[in-house]
């Protein structure tokens, strides 16, 4: 259509799925810069050091034809397929680019390294190499028959065999001379039959759907070990940044809700291709998977409806653990392996929460604990071995640097921390690979308005003060304090804005009331929990200190509180190679108590009160006088609500 | 193409899937004529009766426009409808014809009907109409759990969920306001939940697939009724008569194969959708089907290669029961439903010879039993509660009429019986439908090979008397005994030949050998015999008496010789509606013991033997003075013979 004219231009950034917006005529490189993704470019997009190569996948005619500096930098076998440079390139129209992992920013952090608690290699699969005498007119044991003898030596079992590997099983047998390899399943269903010896090769696959983030893990299942780990943005993202507007996009029709379904599909194909090829695993040999995320997710993944998820009473299809077969899914691995799909506890706390606690191994405490998996949701759990009650709350994107004006993702030039002397008030921070400061990420924003909040900018209904120095009118006529000043030489200005401090407030104020919600729950008060995990990306970066001074994390000592990495991640992992740690899952799953925090009595009031930050001179009393009574600690009154669900 | 001229067409005549070929310019009528399929035509194809309707399908551009004669005969809607008149239609070049049952010939005579022994309904699919309270914020169980709390009624029990059926879970629970019907299968997996009460609309199908017909039954699982049976010609006959030259085209490579194992299941297809349509019930609630048939057929239609089965050792890939769901076989009932596969006896006695011992009951009999399943292939079964013994043999397609000079099959004008007066040598006989000869049917030809063998125009080496009468130098310069002469006034001479008599004596050769070798195995003699059992459509058309006459039964008195039709079907029926049925049918396949009769010392010399008549005064002898031994009958002395194979 010649007489269509756009000035903006949008980017499918591969493998990570982004969608980058922006001015057409750029180069791709600045589309990314303005999007906040910084490309490997050490010259500064100026083609003279040629390291930020690309690899142009589709609209080759919306861009223009190698320039010069790309025809020096680049071989004509690499031109001729498809690699350009970033800064070279100027997009026109849209286009589809895969960066390759030497040019993409290695500091977008996705969490996928967490605890890893020592757990019992006791996998569901299982390959044994079998050999067997081979069929005479004195022997006629049929062949399907003859390999069964052979692999349960005589324990006649009923074994449940797939057609496809029953077709083929004739001519494996004998393409192999009588020796194969066979693949059972919970010793009661073989995946596979192989030509030879391949029981050294087994493996599984652990997948961590977060509504942002997707984490996958390659493990041995016999030796335990991961041995690959690939992550991406979730590629829903494309049609929603956080769960409500996915739900929203998933109820315009059936064609919407396949979409999603087949996006994270194929998503997790990436990230399979990907880890078998830094392996260098064959696929086939990937027999069994575990999928832990939020219940949307989980739907989502499996083509489930999600749509009765978003209306009261929010009740999800199924909570149960699931074993699927890969090929129903279409997931690329053995087409006979299982997903297995950790349980659920309710419509919006997931089997991410569930693995959680089993990684945290909180569910078999003595003491009581608190654990928080912090996000755009955010899942709190308080519990022991006797009892576990959970709930969700919406703590809204503040925490990943969106809706924030200076807000960004943890990536290159982010503040991570920062630190206001409450006498000076000079005010140091750190940002991630200590370049010049670009913006503030999660932890960044917590920290500068838990400092502000210490050095008195912020009052305890979160107003900034007037009068205060480097407190100015912003652009948008809103007040705004200044943690990076243009002043002292640095190259922009970086501020916290009065509406980010009602960000932040909204979101730990979601936080805090679903925590005491919970405490009233079980009859218990702060002082009685021994121990704090904190999960998640952003639960990783974030300051204890911060966390607590703004009132997100409850008055205890900072000595019980631990980050625990993406422990839903490390829980997956430990389902994937223990049948036992599966059976906990599901222990766990129908044990913990669901607590709907829009149906529970206080909620309104308690999360008014939430709002405010904390009296800070209180704050430092009470955790300066702090006595713990031995007697009531860790101790939950059983206790029914009348707002609490029970199944 | 214009220059293209051949003087050929070919015709697929639906449903039975026949390939009728003939000479072009032909009516659709002369060409069915030619090819001995008779369609109801009563004015003889003069246009005068309009009943040849059939319905053109395919390449209406071969054939002309309706003639005037059409134009009366049909209405404007029948013939927009693709209705013609068979006698009218002119065929030009390749079409596909549907033949309506009104003018299919009635005798093509396909058994579908048999005994069916009282089975007790004891179905594995049960449908269970439920009711259940929908969630509040109070009650917030899972759908899935909510619907099988309602199934369980409080048994919890682990209950597998297809994901297509979990998908839609949440969808159907909410429009049918929370009453569903549930059809689960063993108590152990749900195959469907549909909305409202569907509890009475539960059907099972039971397939029985011969080398050379497939017979279907729908049947209710509730009362056990045969709601509808239909039955074709085995779509495979294109790619090969019997069962040899389909293991030759299967291993001509994998789509040769592929295209067997589709050409069964759409077969089946048509069935299914043929019995639907005729009983008006919904085929997706079929929840299951049983399949029996021989070897090779269980494998082409399970998709297995049955390459294996054609060279030695024969032996299956698998011999045990097998249920696989219904949508990985492509077959078009409930796509969860479960088909079941009945177990084999070995390479060359498949479920059908299961079905046939289950349906005769003989598996408990106390006395000796002989079982004939008589077809291309002859499958022979000896035994009682005790001990059973089986077999095959390729008695060849003469008892299909087929390799004789005026065979044919027993449709419309075949002799279907005759008797020659040992005295006068006057000959009568019956033809199918009273009509005019038109050729020998299998049953036919066993007769008068058998009366002219009693009427002494034939020795006991088979060979034809030169000087009787009506015996003359035929066409082919053979010997031929004329049956009908056109001296008589008949419209044409029909005859038996030597090489026709040398045919009979080869197949009933195979079966005399088959059945020798048997009793040699469990060390009886046919005087110890109490049931014999003539399975089959031939087995239902035979003459006990010919039969016995030619040495094909052994000396056993006529009175203990039953015919039991299609056992075969009846077995599969027996298996659809009573889950003890296929117990049995486990405990028969795994007790049966397999004689390979190539492999038997006796086999060579067994056969030379056999192929030559008893001697008739022998035998008029022996049956005189039978006296029966009670001690021994019902009695095999346990043996293990040098090439009988154990599992």
């Amino acid at each position: 259509m010649e007489g269509r004219c756009l000035s903006q231009v949008s980017v499918t950034v591969q493998p990570h799925g982004f969608r980058v917006r922006g001015k057409k005529g750029n180069s791709f490189r600045r589309l990314c810069h303005d999007a906040r993704l910084e490309l490997n470019s050490p010259c500064g997009g100026l083609g003279r050091c040629g390291k930020c190569r690309v690899i142009i996948t589709e609209g080759h005619a919306n861009i223009g034809e190698p320039t010069k500096t790309e025809q020096k930098h680049l071989t004509r076998k690499e031109l001729s397929a498809g690699f350009r440079l970033a800064c070279q390139v100027i997009v026109l129209g849209e286009i589809e680019v895969i960066v390759p992992k030497e040019t993409m920013p290695a500091q977008l952090r996705l969490q996928t390294e967490g605890i890893y608690a020592k757990t019992e290699i006791l996998p569901l699969v299982k390959k044994t190499c079998l050999e067997m005498p081979q069929p005479t007119l004195r022997s006629l044991k049929p062949d399907l028959e003859r390999l069964l003898s052979a692999l349960c030596r005589g324990n006649a079992r009923q074994v449940a065999v797939p057609m496809q590997v029953l077709s083929r099983l004739p001519d494996v047998l004998r393409k192999s001379k009588w020796k194969v390899t066979a693949t059972i399943w919970s010793d009661r269903e073989i995946l596979d039959v192989e030509e030879g010896d391949t029981s050294k090769s087994v493996y599984g696959f652990a997948v961590d759907i977060g509504t942002t983030k997707v984490a996958c893990y390659l493990v041995s299942l016999l030796t335990g070990e991961t041995v690959a780990v690939s992550s991406m943005i979730n590629p829903q993202v494309q049609h929603g940044e956080d769960i409500m507007e996915r739900l929203t996009y998933a109820m315009k029709g059936e064609s919407e809700r396949a979409e999603l379904t087949r996006s994270i599909r194929k998503g997790i194909n990436r990230l399979v291709a990907e880890c078998c090829s830094k392996s260098e695993v064959n696929p086939d040999h990937i027999y069994e998977a575990t999928v832990v995320g939020n219940t949307v997710m989980h739907h989502m993944f499996l083509g489930i409806a999600p749509n009765y998820l978003a209306v009261s009473p929010y009740v999800p299809a199924v909570k149960q653990p699931l074993n699927v077969q890969a090929n129903e899914l279409g997931i690329e691995i053995n087409p006979h392996a299982k997903i297995h799909f950790l349980p659920l506890i309710a419509g919006f706390v997931g089997s991410d929460a569930v693995a959680d606690i089993l990684a945290t191994g909180m569910y078999n405490k003595k003491e009581l604990c608190l654990l928080l998996d912090i996000g755009t949701n955010t899942e709190i759990v308080i519990g022991n071995q006797q009892r576990i009650v959970a709930c969700s709350c919406a703590s809204g994107p503040a925490f990943e640097g969106a809706h924030i004006k200076d807000g960004m993702k943890a990536s290159i030039g982010a503040i991570e921390s920062c630190r206001i002397d409450p006498a000076t008030r000079k005010i140091s921070f750190r940002t991630v690979d200590g370049v010049a400061p670009r913006g503030l990420c999660g932890s960044g924003i917590v920290d500068a308005v838990a400092q502000m909040l210490g050095a008195g900018l912020i009052d305890e209904n979160g107003t900034l003060l007037e009068d205060a120095p480097y407190v100015r009118s912003g652009e948008s006529g809103q007040r705004e304090f200044l943690i990076v000043r243009t002043s002292e030489g640095y190259p922009r200005d970086i501020g916290v804005t009065q509406k980010d401090i009602r960000e932040v407030q909204l979101a730990k104020g979601a936080v805090q009331t679903g925590i005491s919600v919970l405490m009233k729950t079980v009859r218990i008060e702060p002082r009685q929990l021994r121990h704090v995990y904190l999960a998640g990306a952003f639960g990783t970066c974030i300051s204890p200190a911060s966390a607590k001074k703004i009132g997100m994390i409850p008055e205890v000592p900072l000595g019980i509180i631990r980050k625990v990495g993406n422990a839903a991640g490390t829980g997956a992992r430990m389902a994937l190679i223990s049948s036992k740690a599966r059976q906990l899952c599901a222990s766990i799953s129908s044990k913990a108590q669901y607590v709907e925090l829009a149906a529970h009595i206080d909620f309104r009031s308690t999360f008014m009160r939430s709002l405010s930050f904390p009296s800070q001179s209180t704050q430092k009393r009470s955790s300066e006088k702090r006595t713990e009574s031995k007697q009531t600690a860790g101790k939950i009154r059983p206790q029914r609500l009348m707002h609490t669900q029970n199944y």
